[in-house]
């Protein structure tokens, strides 16, 4: 892919974001976008190659939003980019095999079609050239927390490298004033408080963070919360607060 | 090494292919080196340090080919990218210590002769300089698939992060009209048929495809082949067609 | 981190030194730094986040020497570097948050401190606007090999991705005339000599070598010496020479 991407355009800058998406995860990889993109320039391109369906008919496509571009298939991973209420300024589908690789692989699309196109498209080539305006995305199917008096119960979506368990729970679902005493619980029993940081704990102990994402997120100060408390993504968490 | 290249040529753009050939693996890295190098721009240098020998008497060599360079150890770690009937524009023997890092050590030349020498090459410096002229180098060991009558017996090459296992059997070997048809066997036993994608099988089945390097690859949709079905380099594989 | 120092300073090179740095190792990461800073070239920032402790009260830093910079949090990580002897040329705390990203994680300072102050370094802001300057840093507890007559004992500090044991005794504690002879012991029972480089003795067997950063490396040629002889960081390793 950086080969492809690097022939069409000599000048890109090419950054990896991680390399530790597990295969064939949608969520992980959406997740692990939508936490990155706002901090790069405008301009940038940003693909996602998380494509358990390459070859078939799931479609490809091209967003632009805030002077930020989007290129990868149409099977969510673009869907957390968009959060709900955010407005889409364009979405395209890639349909013009003039701009792909030759001959088309039925396997790694990430060369053949995402590469070149977002090589074009750094280097300026419009959005419409690379086929007609869609109206709407595939939206992954996110699991929203559900909020019942003063508790809401989630789940994990993302288990980041250092084993810290990140949840659907939002910071702005619980009021400042009410983090200090809320409680975390985990298969039904109290696991821990809420701090604000990592080291709000003594070292082995449990914690919840608000973390960089702005999602509560479940983790060991000096452990791996993950594999010690045998959390995966969907594990329910539930937060009390008074 | 990243940092010799830049100290040489502060304009170089470096580029990772992978962080995952296992620890000595030539095959894997010259098949890894093999599946990517024509994709990158022409005047592209190509670093392979696969180098399980390093300090020893193996010799290091630079080759030029359709206008691009490699720099490796000569243990058969860039004999994938010679195919056995492209002609080999030049090959030179590494030994002129002006271009190296001084002290030498012994057990890193990837940071101490290869990159150096790699950087010089992306600045200019003729192929000459670094070293006599050599006439052949190390070929791997490549198991070739065996064809009797309707069948033929190959082995496989590499497991890549997916778990996909890529065999030595070419796309070429089976003609498009008995594809359909043919069946793949795992030690002796039907394993599945060859599809043109990983989703033409229902998910969590096997299936076998001409992968985007043209090799026939064991995969299970959705799965980890290699894990699943306890397959390793050497595995062998055999086709059927009618 | 990479978005962040692009949007300052888009003409920036990143180069990744490790992905394979244990979560919190500040040791690890300090060893990486020590072995690879030299080779870049002069002006480069160096950036180190191993940081069990963001968001506490452990201060940040910004450090120059010979013509480099150093940024991470004081906790250690960046005192491999300071080798015993070496004068620093000056070491400043960051703390004038002008420079830093808005609003401020508590869980994620290479983000919002460190990337950004390394790229207006690389632009030329002068160290001293970072914050006020600081006699010293904290410098990691780092075990010394203790020499009784003619045995040297020390202790594994790092293992590579190849299951090398580095440990923490230097090859100018051994005369060069006496390496040759020298014996390496672990856990009290003798493991091997010492030979040039990983190929002096026969695949499958354990060698001591010098590596490439002047450390006693425990390695098996062909094979992974950390797992196979179960060394971790912290086992400890003798050299008795005649």
């Amino acid at each position: 892919m950086k080969g492809v991407a690097l022939r069409i355009n000599p000048r890109a800058t090419i950054v990896d974001i991680t390399h530790e998406i597990p295969p064939g995860d949608i969520r992980a990889g959406a997740f692990a976008l939508a936490a990155s993109w706002r901090f790069f320039p405008k301009g940038t391109v940003h693909v996602a190659v998380v494509d358990p369906g390459v070859g078939s008919e799931r479609k490809a496509i091209v967003v632009q939003m805030e002077s930020h571009f989007f290129v990868g298939p149409d099977n969510g991973v673009l869907s957390c980019v968009l959060a709900r209420t955010t407005p889409v300024e364009r979405i395209h589908l890639i349909e013009n095999s003039r701009y792909w690789l030759k001959p088309l692989s039925h396997t790694f699309h990430g060369r053949d079609i995402f590469a070149p196109v977002a090589a074009r498209l750094s280097r300026g080539v419009p959005i419409q050239k690379f086929g007609p305006r869609l109206k709407d995305i595939e939206r992954l199917s996110w699991p929203e927390p559900e909020t019942t008096g003063k508790r809401i119960t989630g789940e994990v979506i993302y288990i980041d490298r250092f084993g810290n368990a990140i949840t659907n729970i939002e910071i702005k679902s619980i009021a400042e004033a009410n983090r200090a005493a809320a409680r975390v619980f985990l298969r039904g029993k109290l696991l821990c408080g809420i701090g604000p940081l990592y080291g709000s704990v003594q070292e082995g102990r449990p914690v919840g963070v608000f973390g960089s994402s702005g999602f509560l997120e479940i983790a060991i100060n000096g452990g791996n919360a993950a594999r010690q408390l045998r959390i995966k993504p969907g594990t329910p968490i539930a937060v009390k607060y008074q």
